[in-house]
C-alpha cells in the first residue's frame, strides 16, 4: 500500500533546527482546502502551536500543515505564539494560499525560542519540492528519539469508489526525552463535514493513542490533525461510507499507536494490559493505567520475571473496588494466579516462556462486573534511563 | 545515642529464610507489657502479617514483635494467616508471655508459603539471646535489598525525667522487588494510653513515611509499631510530655523516613520537592507526588540534567488547578522558571551545580494560594532497572 493520497502531495527540508543535521521541517499540502479535525493534550501546560492551532481549527478547515522537530515552541509564552504565527505565514506565502489555512505542530526541546528565521529561509524550497510520495518525508523530520519513521497506509471501496487514509506519526513514549512527545497527520480523500470527522477522530483516538503508555508522562504538545479533502467522491454523511471509514480510521491509528509503544524508549516489548470483570469500563482503564505504569512490573518484563506478586500489589493500589480473594492473573494462555493466589512454580516456567516473546497479553481478571479495558504498554530498560539521562548532556 | 530504651531488649538469628544465609529472623521484647499502636499499608491487597496485626492491635497491648525477612507471607491466603499465627505462637511459649501479646511482621517475595517449621526451631535460641543492644541486629535481620541498617535513636527530658525513642527499620522503596517493602518498629519508654499513642504515631507517620516516594509503587506489607511501656514515668495525659514526644517521634520517623530515601533502590541523590502556592494541601501534595514520581524528572535528576521543561509537563499534568503563567520554579536557592518562563542558560549552568549535590529542593511556587507540601524523592537511575529486573533471576 503507496504512502499517498490524491490531492496529497507533501515534503521535507533540512533547515537548521536540530544538531543532527536531519530533516527537520516537513509540509503537507492538501490541493484543495479540506475538512480538517483535531486533538489535542489535556496537559495544562500547553505548547504555542497546540494553542494557536486549538483556536484556528475552530473553523474546520485546513489546507496545509508546517511540522518541525529539534524544538518543541513550549513554555515560550507570547513570544511563542508570535513564531507558530509567523511560521504558518511563511509556508502561506510560499504556497500561495489564505494564511489561516495553515496549520502549525512543533517537537522537541520545551522551553527554548523557536529559530524562526531558518525556517523563514527553508520555506521556498520545501514547498517547491512537494509530491505525491513526500508523507514518508514529513514521517523522517518529526522523529526526534524514534529510531524509525512511523507510517500507515490503508484503503477501502464502496461501490466503485476507493477511498484511502494515510498518516505518519512520532513519538516513543508519551512524553519524549525534554522533547514532547506525540504528533500524528493523517490524510484522506473522504468527503466530510467538521462535526462528523471530529467524532471520527475522537473515535478512533480513544482506541489508538489513548490507549498505550510508555512513561505514564504526557506532553505539553500531542496533536492528531485530519484533513479530509473529499477527492474520492465518497462522503461521511453516508452511512455506509461512514461505517467503512471508521473502521479504517481506527485500524490506521491503532497500528501507529503500536508503533510508537513498539518503539517506546528503551523498550524491548510490546506487551497488552487487558483488564476485566470489572464494574465499569473507567476502573478497568485505571487498573490498566496503574499496572501498566508500574516500574516495578515494567522492570519484570524487561527482566522476563513472571513476577506476579508485583501485579498483584499494583491492583491492589490502583484505588477501584477489589477483592483480592477473586482475582485470576493471566499471561498470554497460561494462568498465573486464581483466586489471588499463586498457581505454583510449575506455571511459573510456562509464563517466562509467554515472557520472551516480543509481543504478549497480561490479563487480570477481578470477577467483579462485565467491563474491561486493554491498555498496550512496554518495558523498562536500562536504555529507558540511560536516554532520558543522557539527552541534554 | 545509643540504640536502646529502659524495658527493652531484642535480638536476630538466621533462621535459614534467606538464600544468603544472613539473619532473617528479629525480636523485641518489652519486660513489661507495652501499649502499642500501629499503622498499616493501604494497599488493597494485603500479607497475612498485616491482617493478623490489625485485629490484634485492637487491645492496644503488646509485649513482644517477631519479624522475618526473606518471604512477605503476601497473597499466601487462609494459610497465610494460620502461619502468621503458628510463629506468633512459637514466640509466647519460648518466652512465656500470652499469645496475644505477640504482634508479627513479614517482608520478602510475595506469594510463597513462610517456612514455620525453620522459625519455630530458631525460636528457643532467639528468645534466649536477647539483650539491651539488639535493636541494632533487628535492623540488620529486617533489610532486604537496603544496602545499610535503619535506626535512630533520641532522648528528651522534662524535669528530672527522661524518655527514649529508639526506631528500626527496612525498606528501600514504596515497594521492594517482588518484596515489600518497608517495615519500622519503635520503642519507647513514654507511658500511655493506647488512642493517645496510636494518634501521635499517625500524625509522626504523615510528615515522615507518608511523604516520600521511591517508585510510587505501594506494598502489601508496609508496617510500624510502636511499643511504649511507660518505665521512664512520663504519660502521655500530661500536655508538656505530649508535646516533648511527638516532637520527638517526629524526628525520629522523619530521619528513618529519609534514610529509606538515600538508600532508594539505585538512588544517587535525596531530593526534596516543595510545592508551594496552591489553595489546598491536597493540591500541593498532589503535584508534588506527580513530579517526584515522573520517570523523565526522576531520570533528569539522575543525568543531573536541569531540565526544567519536564517538571512544566508534570505540572502540567498532575490534574490540580494550575496558571501556566504563574508558575515559579527553583533548584534551591537558584530561579530556573519565573511566571512559567525560562530564566536563561545561564541559570542553567548555576542551576546544574546544585544538582551536583547529593541532597538539593527543587521548589515548585503555582502562586494561587497560600498552601505547601513537601515530598522526599531520589533520581532514577540505570542501577533501579537492573536490581529489579533482576532480583528473581
Amino acid at each position: 500500500m503507496k504512502l499517498q493520497v490524491p490531492g496529497f502531495v507533501a515534503g521535507a527540508v533540512a533547515a537548521g533546527l536540530r544538531k543532527d543535521g536531519n530533516k527537520d521541517l516537513g509540509m503537507i499540502f492538501s490541493e484543495v482546502p479540506a475538512c480538517a479535525a483535531g486533538v489535542f493534550t489535556t496537559n495544562q501546560v500547553q505548547a504555542a502551536p497546540v494553542l494557536f492551532d486549538k483556536e484556528r481549527i475552530k473553523s474546520g478547515r485546513c489546507q496545509a500543515i508546517v511540522a518541525n522537530s529539534g524544538n518543541a515552541n513550549a513554555c515560550t509564552g507570547k513570544r511563542g505564539i508570535e513564531d507558530a504565527e509567523a511560521v504558518a505565514r511563511s509556508a502561506a506565502t510560499a504556497l500561495g494560499i489564505p494564511e489561516e489555512l495553515v496549520l502549525v505542530a512543533s517537537t522537541g526541546v520545551i522551553g527554548r525560542h523557536l529559530n524562526v528565521s531558518v525556517i523563514e529561509t527553508a520555506m521556498p524550497k520545501l514547498a517547491g519540492q512537494l509530491n505525491a510520495a513526500g508523507l514518508y518525508d514529513v514521517a523522517q523530520a518529526i522523529i526526534t528519539t524514534d529510531t524509525f519513521p512511523k507510517t500507515v497506509s490503508k484503503q477501502s471501496s464502496i461501490g466503485d469508489k476507493t477511498f484511502t487514509v494515510a498518516a505518519v506519526a512520532k513519538g516513543a513514549g508519551m512524553i519524549l526525552p525534554d522533547m514532547a512527545t506525540m504528533l500524528c497527520f493523517v490524510c484522506t480523500d473522504i468527503g466530510a463535514e467538521p462535526h462528523l470527522l471530529g467524532q471520527a477522530l475522537k473515535d478512533a483516538v480513544t482506541a489508538s493513542f489513548n490507549a498505550i503508555t510508555v512513561d505514564g508522562d504526557t506532553s505539553t504538545n500531542d496533536t492528531v490533525l485530519l484533513l479530509a479533502n473529499g477527492l474520492s467522491g465518497l462522503n461521511l454523511k453516508e452511512a455506509a461510507c461512514a461505517a467503512a471509514f471508521q473502521k479504517i480510521l481506527n485500524e490506521v491509528l491503532f497500528a501507529l499507536a503500536l508503533q510508537i509503544v513498539r518503539d517506546g524508549e528503551g523498550a524491548t516489548k510490546l506487551v497488552s494490559i487487558q483488564v476485566k470483570g470489572t464494574s465499569s469500563k473507567a476502573d478497568a482503564t485505571t487498573v490498566a493505567y496503574t499496572v501498566a505504569n508500574s516500574p516495578l512490573v515494567k522492570t519484570a518484563l524487561f527482566g522476563e520475571d513472571a513476577n506476579w506478586g508485583r501485579i498483584m500489589a499494583a491492583v491492589g493500589r490502583a484505588g477501584v473496588p477489589i477483592n483480592p480473594h477473586t482475582i485470576d492473573i493471566y499471561f498470554d494462555d497460561v494462568c498465573m494466579v486464581k483466586d489471588g493466589l499463586g498457581c505454583g512454580e510449575e506455571t511459573e516456567a510456562a509464563a517466562t516462556t509467554v515472557l520472551k516473546a516480543d509481543h504478549f497479553t497480561i490479563t487480570i481478571d477481578l470477577r467483579l462486573g462485565s467491563e474491561a479495558a486493554t491498555i498496550h504498554t512496554c518495558d523498562l530498560s536500562t536504555d529507558y534511563v540511560r536516554i532520558n539521562a543522557d539527552y541534554r548532556s
